[in-house]
This record gives C-alpha cells, sequence and structure tokens, in this order.
C-alpha cells in the first residue's frame, strides 16, 4: 500500500497515535509499525505465514446507535441493543505474511482500493499494535448477501476481520476484549461479536465500550423481515453521519433517554413482551431519525416507500399482527416480527409494489473461527 | 344553546373561570353570564341588535408554533412568525342579538353543531366577557377556499370572528388585545390580525403574547404555492397535537432554539435573503415534525407524497430555482418561493403524479371590517 503523500498519510499516522494511546505496552513495536507504513518499506522480523477464517453475522439495532463521544475510537454517545441476524454473514480470512509489503483486501474476489482498503489496513493497524505483529496483512472477505440490500455489512466484516486476524497471529482474546476492538473498525461491529440479543456499552474508555449478550439466540423467535426499497448505496455514509449527529439540536435529548429506552427494550426481551418492544424500537428509530433529519445539513434517509412501509405496519400491528419497524441509516424497513406472524408479514410486503425485494434472517450467534491454519 | 349536563358543561364554566382571570373587570357582568349559560335562561338587558362583517387571511408560519406553555389560554411554547395568505380568507358576520337564547353559527351555509358549535360558543364567552356583552350571537362565516384544501382555517376564522365580534359591540380595540383574544381560539389566528410578515411573542401572560407585524405584504413579493397531496381530514386536530408536543423527549430541545431560529428569519425577512430563509424555515419544519413523530403516541403527519415533494423542493433550490417548503400539521407541502420562481415551481408540482391540486397565495394583509351596521 502506498501511503506516501497528503492527508491520507496524516489521518493514517493520527490513527495510529490513537491506537497507541489504547495499545501503550506495544509502544516500540507500534514504532516500528509507524516508521514502515510510513516510509513504506518491508518489515523484516522473522515470523511465518498465519492464517485463520472467521465468520460473522451483521446485526440490526433495537436501540440504536447514532454519534459518537470520541469519533476516532469509535466511543457511542449512548448504549445500543441489537439483535444478530441468522443466515446473513461476512466471512473473512486473514493471512499475516512476511512476503507481503502492503495489506492486500479482496472483497467477494475483487481486489479492494483506494477508501475500502485504506479502512481495513487501519484495523489491521489496531491489531498490530495490540497483537504486536509486524507484518502486513492478506484479507479475503466473502457477504453471503449483496451489498446495499438493505444490510450493514461493516458490522459483520470487522467483527470477522477481528476475530480471523486475532486467530491467525495465534492470540486468543475473550470476546469482550474482541468486541471493543471490532469496535474500533466500525461501531456496530461490537456487537456482532457476542451471540443473540447483545447490548453495547457507551463508556469513556475503550476497554469499557464492549458489547455483550444479554439472551442467546434460541431465547426468543423474532424474525427481521427486511423490505428492500433501494438498492442505491447511501449519499452519506455511516461514518460520516455519526458526525453530523452533533450538529442536530435533538441529538443531546436522544443520547439523555437512551439508558432508559435501552432498559426497557431488554427487559422486553428478557420477558418476550412484544408490545413493549415494538413501542420502544419504533419509538428510538423514530428518534434516530429525528436527529437526522434535523442535523445540519439535514439528513433523509428514508423515502416515501419507507413511509409507508411504517404505516402499513403500524396498521398491520393494530389489526393483531406482532411486528414493529426500525430503520438504519437507509431506505430499508427492518419489519422486526415473531417467528409465528413473519409469513404473513413477508406476504404483506410483497403485495407492496413499492417493495422491490424481501429477506428474512432470525436471531444468529456471535462471530466464529470457522478455520485455523497452523504455522507453516 | 343546551349546556345542561356533564362534562360538556364543567368545561364551559371551567373555561369562563379562564377567561374571568383574564377579564377580571367585567366579574359582575360575567357571573350573570355564566348563570344565563348554567341555567340556558334568556338575559333580558336591554340591548339593541348589533352587526359587523370582518375578514381575515390564513397564514403559514416559517417558525412553528406547536406545544403550549398554557393549554387553556393557548399561550404558546415558543415564539413564531408567519405571513399571511392573500387571496385566502374567511369573513365572519357576528350579530350579537337579545332575541336569541343560545348562540347559532352557520359556516359556508350550513349550520354548525356539536364541537364546531362549542369552539366558537366558548370564543364568543371570551369575547362577552371583555366586552361586557350578556347576549347570545349569530355567528356567520364564509371560507373561500376548500376545508382540508392542505390550509388551516382556523387561524383566519378566529381572527375575523374576534374583529367581527368587537366591531359588531362597538368597541375598538387595539390590533395587540385583537390578536391576543384571537388567540383564545385559535393559536395561530393571533398571527392572523396583523399584516404581512408576522412575529407571535410567545409570554406567560395573556396580555403580552400577541402579534405584530414586522414587515408589509409589499415587503417582499414571496408566494406560497401549496402542493396538495392529501384532502382527507387530519386523525389528530391541532388542538390535541399541541398537547402531544410535550410528550416527546425533544420539544425541549426544539422550544429551547426557537427564539435564536426566530430571530435568523426575522433577519431574513428584513434583508430579503432567500438562501438564509430556506435553510431555517426548512430547518424549523423539519423540528416540528421531529417533535410529532417522536411524540407517544407518535404523529405521523406527512405521507409518502410530502416526502417525496420534500425531497424534489430541495432538489430544485440546488438547481437555481428559489423555494423551499414548510409543512403544517397536515399532509401538503407548502412551497415557500420569491414571486419569480412561483410558476416554475407551480409547473414542477404540476408534474408529480403525487400532487393532486396546487394553489398559490401571495402575501396578505391583516384583519379588516368590511361592513358594520349601525346599532337599530
Amino acid at each position: 500500500m502506498m501511503i506516501s503523500s497528503g492527508s491520507g498519510c496524516k489521518d493514517r499516522i493520527q490513527y495510529l497515535k490513537w491506537t497507541l494511546t489504547i495499545f501503550a505496552p506495544n509502544k516500540a513495536l507500534f514504532k516500528l509499525q509507524e516508521q514502515n507504513i510510513v516510509r513504506n518499506r518491508k518489515v523484516t522480523m522473522p515470523m511465518t505465514q498465519q492464517r485463520a477464517t472467521a465468520r460473522a453475522h451483521p446485526n440490526i439495532a433495537f436501540v440504536k446507535y447514532w454519534g459518537n463521544r470520541n469519533h476516532a475510537l469509535r466511543l457511542p454517545s449512548s448504549p445500543s441493543l441489537s439483535m444478530n441476524l441468522a443466515g446473513l454473514h461476512a466471512e473473512t480470512t486473514v493471512t499475516w505474511a512476511d512476503e507481503l509489503d502492503e495489506d492486500i483486501f479482496t472483497l467477494n474476489d475483487q481486489r479492494m482500493t483506494g477508501e475500502s482498503l485504506s479502512r481495513v489496513s487501519r484495523h489491521l493497524d489496531a491489531l498490530r499494535a495490540r497483537l504486536g505483529i509486524a507484518k502486513f496483512a492478506a484479507v479475503e472477505s466473502h457477504n453471503n448477501f449483496p451489498t446495499g440490500a438493505g444490510i450493514a455489512s461493516s458490522a459483520a466484516a470487522f467483527a470477522a476481520l477481528t476475530l480471523a486476524g486475532t486467530a491467525a497471529a495465534g492470540v486468543s482474546l475473550d470476546e469482550r476484549e474482541l468486541s471493543a476492538i471490532a469496535r474500533l473498525g466500525s461501531g456496530s461491529a461490537a456487537r456482532s461479536i457476542p451471540s443473540g440479543f447483545v447490548q453495547w456499552h457507551a463508556a469513556d474508555q475503550h476497554e469499557q465500550s464492549y458489547a455483550e449478550s444479554i439472551a442467546p439466540p434460541d431465547h426468543w423467535a423474532l424474525v427481521d423481515v427486511i423490505a428492500v426499497v433501494s438498492q442505491s448505496h447511501k449519499a452519506v455514509g455511516s461514518t460520516e453521519g455519526h458526525r453530523s449527529a452533533e450538529t442536530s439540536d435533538l441529538q443531546g435529548a436522544r443520547v439523555a433517554g437512551a439508558a432508559e429506552r435501552l432498559a426497557i427494550c431488554r427487559q422486553a426481551i428478557l420477558e418476550r413482551d412484544f408490545t413493549s418492544l415494538a413501542e420502544v424500537v419504533e419509538h428510538d428509530s423514530n428518534l434516530m431519525h429525528a436527529v437526522m433529519m434535523t442535523s445540519r445539513p439535514p439528513l433523509f434517509y428514508w423515502q416515501p416507500a419507507s413511509l409507508l412501509i411504517m404505516e402499513k405496519v403500524r396498521q398491520w400491528r393494530a389489526e393483531g399482527l406482532r411486528v414493529c419497524y426500525t430503520l438504519d441509516a437507509g431506505a430499508n424497513v427492518h419489519c422486526i416480527c415473531v417467528k409465528d406472524d413473519a409469513d404473513a408479514v413477508t406476504q404483506a410486503l410483497g403485495r407492496l409494489s413499492e417493495v422491490q425485494e424481501v429477506r428474512t434472517a432470525g436471531v444468529g450467534g456471535g462471530a466464529v473461527i470457522i478455520e485455523h491454519s497452523l504455522p507453516t
């Protein structure tokens, strides 16, 4: 990877400094890495090739993450709660290799460059710093769901990358630390490390802001029926969006109430109380979009079709279906329902001309290692 | 009018007590009026028939009114700013008559009963208390725009009623007091008394919460091009909506910033700065709808078509048209533009299949007396 000039290089060094503040014990090694990146010279430490493959699911938040108290470390403004999405996953193989003189990233067999590669490389920097590695890596990732199908892929991607990168280095970190490290790559990736229903803690310290499971996948048979209304790429990506949250006069009030909403949502899940769940999930989604559309400049992620589906979902629930909606930073509508009502919801969505496609996912497990090559 | 039992009667007495606290000087007369209403007996004070007709325009708010600090007196949570809509009006004739033993209200030649009549009667109570009248009134009102065409009719209606009722009693009140009294009938009616561009002050006292003109109609040739997307009646009326504002966690922050937004909007109008106007008008509208949709239960006044038009308006502005949107408690979109761009906006809206009808209105004057019969 050529990082030789301008702001890209400055950003990279800034990020290294941030990770350095977290992983201070590896300062010396980190310094080496920093020099290596700046000068683009091959590191000659004698290490052999190591490889591992991990799999992680995307997740859908019931209580949302929007806005950071620290953008560089992706320390969120408020706690959040999600469910992992079974059947959908990213599978990522990391190979730390002496012979590489830059990081390589392929996504669905396509060699990636530019910002996609840079973001992966920055996360590898964090792993190098934490694990004491002074090698570049080859990262191969596959998603079994299309990009732009209404499912944020970065959570699954960075959770799998974190676990694979760690395992490939022959290091076993506990779930808590894996979650915190995954967070550095993409905030919501913290929630794709633990299994089932997951709570992510907000905190001022890297180590304190991790996610943990509050209930396993089989605790409650919920289904996310995703109404895809737009395949187009978001005009404003999440990372930039998180920065915009603080420009809304309403973000403070949203954040102030988050812990209470999370407690209500958590209780609703633990008690399998769909009525309470539906109310808090829709309310929290509305709050996030209220912040988005009152940011400066305003962000309207939802589209006319999204609004129509939201209205239909409220109507279907009034008619007896156990379904509620939630929207991420995109136009597609996640219809969370109990499994018994998932077919009815899927069919009802299919009858709407505005819906391009419907996908369903049950409650998924945590990130797992699926292949681990011993050092050669 | 029979007010003989139950909560209707209690409400009426409660309202009388409220108006009594405002218009204390007329206590004795008010007492008489109260007895009269409760016992439904004819008052026998010797007064002759008096009649006047007034005309008032509806208005569209650039900085919104949503939520009250005092619901009974409609003292708003925050100040607001609007423009009167020329060409659209309510024309109301009030006749105070000895021979009536109840208030009568006809709207567009239809005899009204129930809540419509009660609301007019409550406002007549306020006028009776203030003016020292112990008679019932016949109220005939005509709107030259259809109800449910995206234009709130209550502002024009209560402004015209206040002015006509006062003039019919042979009393001349100053604009400031007329505005405050009109406010008792419908909050935004306070803004339909003064002319042109109007600011309504928020305050804790009845006398202090009135509207006044900040610029006459000919100050700036703006046009409200109204995209009608729904003729259906609002699911939740404004009076109830104002009560719901305080159930949103976001209302506090919205209110806290209102004075600043008003100052920016006022300045933009005084300097005829459309760029600044557009930004604050859309932002303020988004803030109000953010509060609405995060109230409990949530209120979604906009519809898919509204969202589409909002998006189009932002796009047209980016392309050079001087137009911005604002939405009241309804689905129709008010496209505020400079007169030179009004035709282009009207045509562009006309090309959207989602738009049922387009109406335009320039900047209107204040409420005026158009006929005044001398006492017979």
